[in-house]
């Protein structure tokens, strides 16, 4: 099976980036979205932290850590206001981006519905072109975890970097791929 | 130094628990407070376990653990709603007290500052005659607070069990050791 | 049940000591004896790590953390000069008896069949008045541990020195071992 | 730099595989090469345990962990018998092979030598040319780990085996395997 385009994200609101983060945006970038909620233990004890170190020992490489805050449970205990103060105690730097509130009540935020996540923390793996490569619900282990971004930032290496920036030429090169 | 009696809890709001808790409502019980925040990483990953555990080993003597969320910083993040939503999804199951707002526009609330607590967590220990014996900022030793606990719970044991309920006959006791 | 005299220790040589301890020449003191293998896993993870931390929280404390190498399994592995070796590379400063060997071919040492073992890590706790009042096989919480041992610290503390136990009193008793 | 050949393995004995290894044997896989003493406790909590899980998580990949018994003091603390028990007891169910002995009195044995290794533990990562890519000591990290197992893992898969190392060339070399 071909991998597929990765969803567009559908946010309401980013923290710690001075600008709104798109998929386009990051082409040409391997990417680590791990989507977590403030109060799920597994991601702070294991998810978040494991982030945090991806961060860390790639940096230098082409690769993006990406939060995005998937609240669908208790609500009204996660507001941005909470989630801003949970980045600074917890010294989360990498940028989060608030999944916009699911349609007609829904309580699965937009971009977890998108992905088809089954809770939190999930580990999305999209590469240098947009594709969505690896998506694991639950704590994922360190060494496969290293493995599988290694994959994808030598991908990244070695293949012509078709994909435009900022987004123009993306559209038709994944259109290519399917 | 002898011990002083500890200081009335003043909290807002109770959790966990139908009715409020005093000192006086526990008076014949050792008493282990744990103050935290719902954002304090320390207490999340350290302390509050630790209150778990020790609610379970001493379960079945005449011990009683009780949270304090004290908030001093981050006022607007951690709101009851949020609170209630933390102790729900990491199972915190005994009785959380909400410390009462600062006076005048101190950050500090109040139990924390008649406390004069340095910080969170903190452990505090209470003796069954309502009085403070021990009061640790930061992670406590597990095998150090074991003694602790079990030195109060030996004493309540030993002694005729003279003070008195509803805090009436409470410091002339203490007066009589003095 | 009364508590029973603890068994004698019946052991080949001592190590990190400069003479033989026996339980006569601890009398007084609360004695940790924490029985173990050098190729015992939860022994080299947990319940060496934890009899260390004794030695160290209770520092002060009439109280001696004492090791007995009570291999049951293995032997030509795990003689002497491995113990002496592993004893420095983890350590373990506390004096550590070498058990002696199973009478007829026993594969089960002298000591720990006297106190009727089920395997190693087990820890005991040893009244001050060389009674044995705890044993537990595998590994130990630190919270219970903490107040076990505060009770018999407790109790040395507040009780004469010359307390009769099963059957017959102190100070009869402790000639009758010499 | 280029990567140089790794140095020929000199080793008195082999557990955990029906025969010796060498490098000309495993030539077409990737190697971990760990290297322990069974009384280091830093091999003993982190590195053994690292290399048994990528065992584990590369299994069915074209990767061999291999361990290497580099004593370099305690020399009669660690003979062969002591080791068995080791690998028995900690469960190690990789092949073993047993460093020879430093020429001369050396106390360093001589593969520890030829790697000009620092300590143990060491991790060494050979790639499936049988040059030597990586060599790290103490504590490596699983997310870099993982990821640098699988560059050569990948370069494994898109490179035709032709290079040569000490002595000979891969064609001829590879194709006597054929």
């Amino acid at each position: 099976m071909l991998p597929r385009p990765a969803p567009a994200w559908q946010t309401t609101t980013w923290l710690n980036t001075p600008e709104p983060l798109t998929l386009e945006r990051l082409r040409g970038k391997v990417i680590l979205l791990h989507a977590f909620q403030m109060l799920c233990p597994g991601c702070v004890a294991r998810g978040i932290p494991q982030a945090q170190r991806v961060a860390e020992v790639f940096a230098g490489a082409p690769l993006v850590v990406v939060g995005l805050h998937t609240v669908f449970e208790h609500h009204e205990a996660m507001k941005l206001e909470s989630l801003r103060a949970f980045l600074h105690e917890y010294r989360v730097k990498f940028p989060v981006g608030v999944d916009a509130p699911g349609e007609g009540g829904d309580p699965i935020p937009r971009t977890m519905s998108a992905y088809a996540m089954r809770g939190t923390p999930t580990t999305v793996l999209i590469d240098a072109q947009g594709r969505l490569r690896r998506q694991v619900f639950g704590v994922h282990d360190d060494l496969q975890l290293g493995a599988e971004i290694q994959t994808l930032l030598l991908e990244a290496q070695s293949q012509p970097a078709e994909a435009c920036d900022d987004g123009g030429c993306a559209l038709p090169l994944v259109a290519s791929r399917d």
